[in-house]
């Protein structure tokens, strides 16, 4: 005779705070077959837990971009520590995926849906180009111009606000909202909270870091605002054209995609009761 | 009729520096079918000029460790100037490898043979383990204990001076010297001018750091003094069995190779003539 359990087991809802290098990865989402981020953590809980539910990032990040604190959602029966799940991750996980932070949190909590700002980071060693540290090639664009500083401050101080990002997302139409936290995914309509350079010294010369920060982005809206901000940094246009290029709400109106190596996922925002 | 031209063409010796990230790489050595640092200048060279000579360093590097200043030689027939030759090689060289320097020197120059002295760099992100940044991970040891700082720098002063390191050198007796620069090549015996450790604050936490600089080393000497360093620092013994370990000269006495990813070849010097 066989008995069953039939007490149903507490299932348990679970944030993590992750950090990851992206250069040997196909981006966060799951692809048969393929190194990802996703498909990583999947595999890892399941090694440690024996279930498999795949955790929802709070947004995707392209092959290339790295993250210094993405968060991801997902659920367990298993009755773990959360003390005990980090360190197993961590154990389990390649070296460049690592987890900084593991809790139970409220039933329904989602990375993507209940994430109320994002915060980029994109970094650049100007002037570099062929010259760039082996150490940090991964880690910047090695952009072969010197860019005027006070040229693309003025340039960034202008996305700050709610404007209509439709020249700054990617061109694949369907592929344009995706990355989006906001509530209608249509909408090309973004807030942005804060856009500024910073000049960041590193023992391999003087980097440029855009740091960014919004209820949600474009498929590509960093790296194309940043890839913009270049052409401005270069001379090639000036810092008033963002108004103009924001108006026509034409993709071939902006700059070129910068590449995905100089971008990090810096964090993600999220009411305090999902804290 | 054909005409040869029988006039020989004037060859010249070169001295590069180079700098790379030796983690996805075999090593220094040429290895037919396989990623190695010599295997990519040498196809460099043929691409740039149709030559393919051997590049000569100044010593071999393994799997995974790194160079801020690996010197290399080797003999061209093509009369190209430095500039242009430093600029093809970063042009054609992946972007894990830079070449920093490219100079004609003197008829004979040998980059193993001419050098007198190297320094080696160590960087151990002591107390981390599994939870070293991802950016780090390839570039450091993240050894899981705390280190006694004070232990670390009275082991490593024992080392200057000249001292037979037979318990230092790698096992196999094929393998122990063939890093060497010295004159004789089968002895054990070098001489440590400095070697120190610091204290180097970095955003992903505080590393320590090992400089050495010697007249030559013998191979895996570098790690296994610093995995000796590593058993003093964790209080396994005291900095006084130096003394011990240098005298019996058997290689079990010492403590085990740390990780090749946290060494840097910092530097080769030459006498002022082949600068």
């Amino acid at each position: 005779m066989v008995t069953h359990d039939l007490q149903p087991r507490a299932m348990q809802d679970w944030k993590i705070v992750l950090t990851y290098d992206g250069s040997d990865f196909r981006g966060w989402q799951v692809q048969p077959g393929l190194p990802t981020i996703q498909g990583e953590l999947q595999s890892a809980l399941g090694r440690i837990t024996g279930e498999t539910p795949l955790p929802q990032g709070s947004g995707r990040t392209d092959a290339g971009v790295h993250a210094l604190g993405q968060v991801a959602s997902f659920t367990l029966a298993a009755p773990i520590p959360p003390e005990n799940l980090l360190r197993a991750f961590n154990r389990t996980l390649p070296p460049a995926i690592r987890v900084l932070e593991a809790s139970v949190v409220p039933h329904g909590f989602h990375a993507r849906h209940d994430a109320v700002a994002k915060t980029y980071e994109y970094r650049i060693l100007p002037g570099a180009a062929d010259r760039c540290a082996p150490f940090l090639a991964r880690y910047v664009y090695a952009c072969p111009w010197k860019l005027d500083y006070a040229a693309l401050v003025a340039a960034a101080e202008q996305f700050v606000g709610e404007h209509d990002f439709a020249s700054f997302a990617a061109s694949d139409p369907d592929l344009a909202t995706r990355e989006t936290g906001a509530e209608e995914p249509q909408s090309t309509v973004r807030t942005v909270f804060s856009s500024a350079w910073e000049e960041r010294p590193t023992a391999e010369g003087n980097q440029l870091v855009y740091r960014v920060r919004g209820n949600g982005f474009l498929h590509h809206m960093v790296r194309n605002l940043v890839g913009t901000m270049v052409e401005i940094g270069r001379g090639f246009w000036k810092p008033e054209a963002v108004t103009e290029i924001l108006a026509v709400r034409v993709r071939s109106a902006a700059g070129p995609t910068a590449p995905a190596r100089g971008l990090f996922l810096h964090s993600v925002e999220y009411d305090s009761n999902n804290q």
